[in-house]
């Protein structure tokens, strides 16, 4: 089944999936027979912890302990309790994690709180190459703070803090992973530029948490957001969390004051003021479902540093760089994602002209990637459950798809509604 | 079992239960043996369409169709589809209602937006009785604007927006329904009263929709929000939705610009263009199980109208404020509600001094109703589940709790966190 070429490569891939490794937890997910899932970057594949928590929360919980189950399941405190297991992902102490909402509201909240902290401060620094929400927010959020919305290259973030300039920077807004190259940025380098400028740092963790350490106290790290259902593997839609360093937590004032964010949300006091610590950044009544179905698949990484988990990711990734140099250039295909180890995180993103083709032909055979426009096949490793053999596969297709151009296909000249 | 003062109330009650009733679908729902569920004005019953829904959500669209969900299960348009199915139960046309975010959140958003429709004017008038959350989300916005708050109650809503004053307000924000009495105000009248001041209304129908007409059409209703887990029956924490009237939805500028509000998502495009019509609201990445949960949940509706609920809810509402009168008023129940059926929501509030203790006790009793400060057992009669003798066995249990004093059991000293 395997040309030629990549024979020596199965060979190599099937060595290393016999060695013993404990971040290989395949068993923990229920994934489709016949399927190599390289989206798990957008959407993780559900954790076979997952269903029989839903139905015991819908049934059990709903069902029969109706509106008691606030208390009697302590749904109450499951934003902070599941923060708590996001912590030790990302590197931060157990109480400065709180999941909430989605990632645009809480960016937009905590921009809002950064600025606050920073009064007289009248620039936004925001990567320019972000997720297009982190964009659009802090657009939004200078529109209506009547702040300077400055755009940068993180690459020169240090000319762009520097003198006057940086001493109007209220914050700087940067994506550890982007979400199109898959370039992993220095998170130290750059949160110690935005603090040499007097700025707080806000971190877009969405593309790389769960799959990388960020070690947000590490460095220092102000503010953080990201998404639960990429590789924190919540399910479509699983709620964001929202990481507010200690230090801050006193200070913080996020502008999306909800009755969930109060000190004493039972009191029902006229005026608003807030909980102690990072549960004010609660706002609403929040999911249960998909918010205990987040905390369900969280067990994934139960005893695991995420430290091997980025081994596995690097020897994933790094095991498809090298089998796409080797049998990918002569077909089209040109890598955008950096080659150094360091320098991405656990996605790869190769170029082709007809890159939406790939992608659908791709599906064909059995190897889900994603499209990026104009001209990107985004293909996202999820380390936890991807083998060294996967990787030959996709590698394997993504040359038969060019080799048969089966990207020109006419079915795929309609795009669907989400590419 | 009945105590002879009620006996001939439960005939009475019985002959009511054996009537033909459109609206009782209690066979619907799944509730639990031997518990008269009086909270479903806080948290509502589990419909019985949900748990094999939400079951296929998590194992089959999500576990095996993975991201390609997004288009095959059409995730991407669900909050325009829910939204469709709680337009008729509110009065609003299919293209005017999308499930987004918390109320609270969509409060923030629709207060900003109302603000920007009304250039100029630099006041809000929020109801001074609303729920918490309705009055710190307004004082934020306030702050956020530089506007000026004026809390007013409904009834001296006329002097309040007279004259020059008057021309101040940008917008008024209600809500339909006392979430602490059940007292019901007027949409009609406090619509046309903000219109004439040249101001928009706001309504935050929680505490109302499911159970009642709202009517936003045909009262000029410019915006409205409401929680998904109350009457809805979404589940806990079920998303909220937003209403915006035709007229408003090209120039509705609000400010949590999301990827998921933009005219054409995934271009990626680097600045914000929102969407067309009511989409514009939609902010981050929905919460996919919470949100599908509710689509089933709202299939308890299905050819049912509006004010067939309304009369069965009146039905409950009235059998329960006249046997209250006379079994429950020397026993130191006051009522709060009002007794005309038109002023009330399909909550009746008894005022107790300890009322928290009758809460309690009358749980233990199988009566599951709620607590509110100072003194207030709250009582809700979702109609579409509850029977006439449900109502008998309640005021039945309430007595009793007085009689033996059992709100004095010390177990109740010390409160639940959720009370």
């Amino acid at each position: 089944m395997t040309p030629a070429p990549l024979a020596a490569a199965r060979v190599r891939a099937d060595e290393l999936d016999r060695a013993v490794d404990v971040a290989f937890r395949r068993d923990r997910f229920l994934l489709p027979a016949g399927t190599v899932y390289l989206d798990g970057n957008s959407l993780g594949p559900l954790p076979a912890a997952v269903p029989p928590v839903v139905a015991d929360v819908v049934t059990r919980q709903w069902g029969q302990g109706l509106v008691a189950s606030w208390n009697a399941e302590d749904w109450w405190h499951a934003p902070e309790r599941v923060g708590a297991r996001i912590a030790p992902l990302v590197g931060a102490a157990t109480d400065e994690v709180v999941v909430a909402d989605s990632t645009s509201v809480n960016l937009f909240a905590m921009l809002v709180a950064a600025t606050r902290l920073r009064p007289g401060r009248r620039t936004l620094l925001v990567e320019q190459a972000a997720f297009p929400t982190d964009g659009y927010i802090a657009a939004s959020v200078a529109r209506l703070l009547g702040l300077h919305l400055r755009p940068v290259d993180l690459d020169c973030l240090t000319a762009a803090v520097q003198g006057s300039a940086g001493r109007d920077v209220a914050a700087v807004l940067a994506s550890q992973v982007d979400y199109r190259t898959g370039r992993a940025y220095d998170v130290a380098q750059v949160t110690r530029l935005a603090h040499d400028a007097g700025a707080l740092a806000v971190w877009d963790l969405s593309h790389s948490a769960g799959a990388m350490p960020v070690d947000v106290d590490a460095h220092g790290v102000d503010l953080a957001v990201g998404c639960g259902y990429k590789y924190l593997g919540g399910g479509p839609g699983a709620p964001s969390y929202v990481v507010v360093a200690r230090a801050h937590q006193g200070a913080l004032d996020p502008p999306l004051t909800g009755w969930h964010g109060h000190a004493r949300p039972f009191a029902m006091a006229p005026a608003y003021e807030p909980a102690l610590g990072v549960s004010r950044v609660r706002v609403g009544t929040p999911p249960i479902l998909s918010l205990l179905a987040l905390e369900a698949a969280l067990t994934v990484f139960d005893g695991l540093d995420i430290r091997a988990v980025r081994s596995r990711s690097l020897s994933l990734t790094s095991l498809f760089c090298d089998l796409a140099d080797e049998h990918l250039a002569g077909a089209g295909f040109t890598m955008l994602t950096p080659r150094a180890p360091d320098g991405r995180g656990s996605q790869v993103a190769l170029r082709h002209p007809a890159a939406y083709g790939v992608v659908r032909a791709l599906g064909e055979r059995g190897v889900v990637a994603d499209f990026r426009e104009p001209d990107i096949v985004r293909l996202g490793f999820g380390p936890l459950y991807l083998t060294h053999a996967d990787v030959v596969t996709a590698v394997e297709q993504l040359a038969a798809v060019a080799a048969h151009r089966e990207f020109d296909d006419p079915r795929w000249t309609v795009r669907a509604t989400v590419t």
